[in-house]
């Protein structure tokens, strides 16, 4: 079966191509840690700092070594004084030349701050700044899955060399199974991911709900998918903050897509599809517990939620469009203007 | 001149009472560092979380002792592994029956770690839960200032006693120039607020863009006061944000509230004041450096912003209700069903 911006054998060697990356991030990672890693800073801007978020959950969970989230345009300001020559500095641009990753590379290079970074292709100016730059294609154009597999083996080598994940090579087998296990979800969501995209065709505002480690995804899919590439209004709001503000504008023709996941968190997320359920008419849940995913450990569910829901919803976003008739690529001001 | 709901002598009697906790929270804060102190986590959720956040920036810039925002609802599943006895944890709730910051409370109580708090009395079921119990009462029932000069006091205490805060005592004296000078701008403002709440009553969407120490405002004014009290939609983003999504959405009719402060990332919300002042015919600035702050020395405007603005904010708060003749009491849920 044939599916819109998708094929089968192309997304898989797309994944392989970043399970290859492994040695290479290690010996970066053993590197960083001879001259000694203090701490960990994720930086990045709208839909790089979003794909950082779930790993920050992750690697939380496992160590006590500092991990800080940085919005790259605020990073470059030197706010945190926690930030020396021994943090480890992790930067994310597909295009490798997104301006705040760039200038934050920049203002580590000047400071001998060690960097490592991810950028689409060679040529990328980040690749040139970076101390341990890493090459490689995304894994989905619609989704962030891919992204998120090469974090995964960033900040999994990190919390292993700083003696925080026994498990290393468990759960180095378990990611080596994630990309079957999405192309599994994506080919068996897809038919109900494009009568959802149609049924939503003409919904002006969404409130998008979720928590923990899938707070990232409702992040960026409200604001760079369904704002940026569809000018549909949202709000994306974590689970148990909806309850402290946004639930009073929910009535029963009000939209609110609720993502629900396998961390510690899902009961949080569960309390606001009760009550979600019991006031609108159009409450669509999405919840990672559906999809099989074959091979993957009930162990690593929860951390692989994240990729589990961007499989669905880069399905979702593929048919967006069509429903819609609303190109993903029409912008009115992103470079477009200058501003 | 008498003015809705602010009256100056209340409102500044309520501020010394504030001041008049220093000697208790820094006996407190001794007491916490003898048993020692390794990180400081700020627990909360909605309002509380909110409040926190600019207390986030503050000391970060001064220390590299971590500093870890948690929300309580996630706190609570013991995601975070650097929370330990070590840890000192601040909660804050006005009423002292909030749900999740009770149950944070009752969290660290059975494992040990210690906790400092604000609750508005001495029954508050909070008060005998915490390691080290604070009752004071709100400083003004419609903004946030008051919350955050209490939190002021316990954050700066702490970077004192970890040797961070060498100007502590200059601190606290513009710290206790702060009550007058938030009631000066609450006059100045009163009549413009008023205009302006009657200016946006029939509107049905606000962009609310905010950086730095004022997101935490940013985020609570929309979620709490509009939202919640008002019933109208809301997306509060962070400047360099909102370039990476929400801007596609801002037309010539958009109305767009922009926050400007005087902290390190003043210019990241400039940069959104220019693009919008090109698209939208509905751009409200509010720039704390326009208002006066008799005897705040220029070295902690940026430090006070958050409060400047909060003065703003109480006054437009007090005058929406009025102008959408919407009551900010009502509630479609909150307290009304269970969920």
């Amino acid at each position: 079966m044939a599916y819109k911006n998708y094929d089968r054998e192309t997304y898989l060697n797309n994944f392989r191509e970043i399970m290859r990356l492994k040695p290479q991030i290690e010996k970066y990672i053993d590197d960083a840690f001879e001259k000694g890693v203090d701490n960990l800073v994720m930086a990045g801007v709208g839909g790089s700092i979003s794909i950082m978020m779930p790993m920050e959950y992750f690697a939380k969970k496992r160590t006590a070594m500092p991990i800080y989230m940085e919005n790259a345009a605020e990073f470059v300001l030197g706010i945190n004084k926690a930030v020396t020559k021994k943090s480890l500095v992790v930067l994310y641009s597909e295009s490798g030349t997104t301006k705040e990753a760039i200038a934050a590379a920049k203002y580590c290079k000047e400071r001998g701050i060690p960097t490592i970074g991810v950028s689409g292709n060679e040529e990328a100016p980040l690749q040139d700044l970076l101390t341990y730059p890493i090459v490689c294609g995304a894994g989905d154009e619609l989704s962030c899955d891919g992204d998120h597999m090469k974090l995964f083996l960033i900040v999994s080598a990190v919390l292993h060399k700083n003696g925080d994940m026994e498990d290393y090579d468990e759960f180095i087998e378990n990611l080596e199974k994630l990309p079957e296990a999405l192309a599994d979800i994506k080919e068996k969501v897809d038919e109900e991911a494009k009568a959802y995209a149609y049924q939503i065709k003409d919904e002006t505002y969404h409130m998008l709900v979720g928590s923990g480690n899938l707070w990232g995804s409702t992040y960026c899919f409200a604001m760079c998918y369904l704002e940026e590439m569809q000018w549909i209004r949202t709000k994306s709001i974590q689970s148990p903050e909806f309850f402290h503000g946004t639930l009073e504008l929910l009535e029963e023709d009000t939209s609110i897509m609720i993502f629900k996941g396998e961390d510690e968190t899902r009961m949080l997320t569960e309390r606001v599809e009760n009550f979600a359920k019991k006031i609108s008419k159009k409450v669509k849940v999405i919840d990672t517990k559906d999809y099989e995913a074959k091979g993957i450990s009930q162990k690593y569910r929860g951390d692989f939620s994240p990729a589990f829901l961007e499989a669905y919803l880069g399905r979702l976003t593929a048919h967006l469009e069509d429903a819609t008739g609303h190109s993903l690529d029409i912008r009115r001001y992103y470079r477009v203007m200058d501003y």
